[in-house]
């Protein structure tokens, strides 16, 4: 498969294309040139030529890309084309916050599980999900299969969480704990640490102040 | 200054560092080669000596770095030796759960409003600040010279609330949108797009499996 020789950096800006490409096939644009692409997303039109490069160029010259193909080119290369089934372990506002979003479940991602360590949670719901007791998240996983496992816990917990989760089988932890997970190699990671965001955004106006 | 010449690479790598020297410092560690972060983080000692060569150093050869001092130092350079003010513009479950991290308020970011334009949320409370009409969130920014302004509102509201926010004197933007803000070059915007952090966890699954 071609994805296979695309670094990080190109698969990083994936995303950022295919959300643009989400919007103009939204406003039905059927057709946009490298030139237009790169004027909308100030990045340079070479940058673009080259980062579709990586997967076979996708235009013709003087013709532009076609934006409905692109898209589902992008999102076949994302993995977005297929569901995956995620749960939520922490089922407090930032669970709650992502559990809702409409977003993800367009682009295939499917809500099965919320997982609390607080009885009082246990029962309610989360978008027709039950809250269930965190002690019943191995049995879940392992019998639904689940591939994605969110961790909104505090660091402390999330350690533990993390080793069972490689245990029952998960994939993939999307971890907004603020630690750094250690796991096998064979399930994949993405961090969220809203602090590291928030403090390089506290650096950015320090040195605008001292410029 | 020294911070006026590090790269924004070495910037991103901050943060992480700083947790790191926070976790040692509350083990009581006082020094530390090195080789040792080395193996606790996961980077090369060499990454470590280059990335802390930027701002003078701080170790001595054979001695290794004063933890205490490192921390301080990073917390400077970081911005977060000083207080910022934040308002957090959208009340629902994404900005609670933003509001209720501790780590923020220990690290200088005082939550001082909260804005909605929901009228059933008028007047409830985010730990201890009352959530107002967003039709006030300009007054309430100007008044109490507010710095950083935290977006959790959908893409479309958020275009124009940037625009106003530039208006009445904002500094930095933190901004969990699914869309890119045009602002003035003042404005400081730092972006978590939380759809693009599941994206690339969903292409490094499928590259997994394809592997």
């Amino acid at each position: 498969m071609a994805d296979k020789e695309i670094s990080q950096a190109v698969i990083g800006r994936l995303p950022r294309y295919f959300r643009y490409l989400g919007d103009l096939k939204e406003k039905g644009v059927e057709r946009i040139s490298s030139q237009e692409l790169s004027d909308i997303m100030k990045v340079t039109a070479s940058q673009i030529r080259q980062d579709f490069n990586n997967f076979g160029g996708f235009g013709q010259q003087g013709y532009g890309y076609n934006v409905n193909y692109l898209y589902d080119e992008i999102s076949k290369i994302l993995g977005i084309d297929k569901q995956h089934s995620l749960v939520i372990i922490g089922a407090g506002h930032l669970g709650k916050a992502i559990a809702g979003y409409t977003n993800f479940t367009r682009r295939g991602f499917v809500f099965k599980g919320a997982f609390d360590c607080n009885p009082e949670l246990y029962g309610t719901k989360i978008r027709d999900v039950e809250v269930r007791p965190v002690d019943e998240m191995e049995d879940f996983v392992r019998k639904n299969q689940i591939e994605i496992a969110v961790l909104t816990i505090p660091k402390d917990q999330a350690v533990p969480m993390a080793h069972k989760l490689a245990e029952c089988g998960i994939k993939a932890i999307w971890n907004f704990a603020h630690v750094d997970l250690e796991v096998p190699n064979n399930i994949q990671v993405e961090n969220v640490h809203l602090s590291d965001s928030l403090m390089k955004l506290s650096y950015n106006i320090n040195r605008y102040e001292n410029t």
